[in-house]
């Protein structure tokens, strides 16, 4: 190790909204060791989400906030390099909180889990096999508890959240249909995921698209921007209607939260339930969603794309791409080869 | 009954906001005669309810409106006076949905139950142990399900719903805080209902009084208003905290709905729950609701208030007043000697 370096991404000012490339710098520094009990891991790619947006923002967030001059917080995959915990040996693949950085000394409890999922990818246990898929299972079937028959409304619909959402829902026998931005997310929303209906809100009439894809209202809506496209969306919801609430991507900043059609008197004549969900939340259950994704993604029943970057000076960057809606798949950060 | 005559609340016209005097007018007709399988009630107390603002509106509604020319949908309580359905006696107390007139002809599917509370008067079958203690029941225990401990908020909190769900919510052991409008009903919130603290929201800062009154936070809101308060309301929800929506009453039109600042993300940032409910849903669950409240009411541990107008001529204006907040207690018109 000696010789080589660590690139860390560190939090240099704090965004008032999305988080832009100028808000980070990459700064080397030596390959820190592990002190007892510790884990020293060798990142191979490092996650890009939308929640990440929040980790850095002193408003709204769920979380402490990443401080000015800290690694930027991040999901990331690896490899042990050297253990002093027991259970850990060199060469086990982990994953976890390990930051945007190539190396990361870590105790135990930061491993959110080791990662032996056979013939999928390393890289799916960031995407499919890892927070977005883990949103998707948990928001939708606990929260959304969708039933056999039902329509399933799902914003940001070609994302890696989105388009497990409606191919979980698809599973359950429910009609999906999915709003993205763009004629190719639209197009890849039937054809690559599933969905029953595709919308691509750029174009047309957004109500009127809403009224031909959803002749018998909407049962659940798993909502991952907030905003215009909610507002449209909720004007549907049926009786006993479940608003699931992942993301508010469409938002630019909730410093002070912009002004939105009042929800109250649609949520009481519906009868319909609202709730917010934080995917960690969940931890304790990670494995039983995985051991019902895992088979799903093997047969094909859930399909998914990536889109990974090669090189860690990609990352600062990333967040404001997510959100400028460009990516076809789940965005990595690859900083070391996974072979 | 030759001779006398049924004196009829009819919808006149149809309000764009709050029900006014203007928009209904009295008949007089004949009294109406039970045909086969029904009964002739004589109505004894109309009840006048926020709820009926909704039932007149063709927009967000959740029932088909009252037309215009028919008499007004309200619940009410009376005597039978003559039957044709086997179980019905003349001089059985009864209550439904008879409407605003002196006699009502009804199936006995109309007939929501027998009044038989015992030592109670026969008004609190539309109060307490009425749409009011019932919405109170359901709404704070089946949606917003407090535990002990917890601090519940309560809009309109003088209010025939309002008193009660705080009430109820002390049975249950949870830290009660009124908000009402005015300093007699911020007075009557903690001297005759018993909350823990008691906000008057026309008086100082309102967040201010939240932040005294609330110092843990808030676990559930019983919502009756929307509008500023429960903007301010929300911003103080705690992890896990359940908002109840019973009621608008701030909110004059919804057609369109007013602006408000959008709630998504605080409702995703505090894993937050807010359901809309309809008491007539729960009418199969009717007799339990009853068979708690009626000994509180009996034991002192819910107390309640009424305010009897004498004479259907108060009934067109009642709405409006309702909506002034000009009431110490349930609104209830007397058409006919109880004894």
């Amino acid at each position: 190790m000696s010789g080589d370096a660590n690139r860390q991404v560190l939090l240099q000012s704090r965004p008032s909204g999305i988080p832009q490339a100028e808000n980070f710098e990459i700064v080397r520094t030596g390959v820190p060791a592990a002190g007892p009990g510790q884990l020293l891991v060798r990142n191979i790619y490092l996650s890009v989400d939308p929640a990440m947006r929040g980790w850095v923002s002193d408003v709204g967030n769920y979380s402490k906030p990443v401080g000015i001059g800290e690694v930027m917080r991040s999901l990331a995959v690896g490899r042990v390099v050297a253990s002093n915990a027991p259970g850990y040996a060199p060469g086990d693949h982990v994953k976890g909180m390990f930051g945007w950085q190539d190396y990361a000394v870590v105790d135990p409890a930061t491993v959110e889990r080791k990662v032996e999922d056979g013939e999928l990818p390393l890289s799916t246990s960031l995407g499919v096999l890892g927070i977005n898929g883990l949103a998707a299972y948990f928001g939708l079937l606990d929260v959304g508890q969708p039933r056999a028959g039902e329509t399933v409304v799902v914003s940001t619909a070609a994302g890696s959240v989105g388009s497990c959402v409606g191919q979980i829902a698809k599973i359950v026998g429910c009609r999906t249909v999915g709003i993205s931005g763009g004629a190719v997310k639209a197009q890849l929303c039937v054809e690559e995921f599933g969905f029953d209906a595709s919308i691509d809100y750029k174009s047309g009439d957004l109500n009127d698209a809403l009224d031909a894809a959803c002749p018998e209202g909407v049962d659940v809506y798993f909502d991952n921007t907030a905003g215009a496209i909610s507002d449209a969306v909720l004007q549907r919801l049926n009786v006993g209607a479940r608003v699931v609430i992942c993301g508010t991507a469409s938002v630019a900043s909730w410093d002070p939260p912009p002004l939105g059609p009042r929800a109250e008197r649609v949520m009481l004549t519906r009868r319909a339930r609202m709730q917010g969900f934080v995917i960690f939340d969940y931890a304790s259950r990670y494995a039983e969603a995985l051991a019902a994704l895992r088979p799903w993604v093997q047969q094909g029943l859930i399909r998914y794309r990536e889109e990974i970057a090669d090189g860690i000076e990609h990352a600062p960057g990333a967040i404001a791409e997510l959100y400028r809606g460009e990516n076809l798949g789940k965005r990595l950060i690859r900083v070391a080869d996974p072979a």
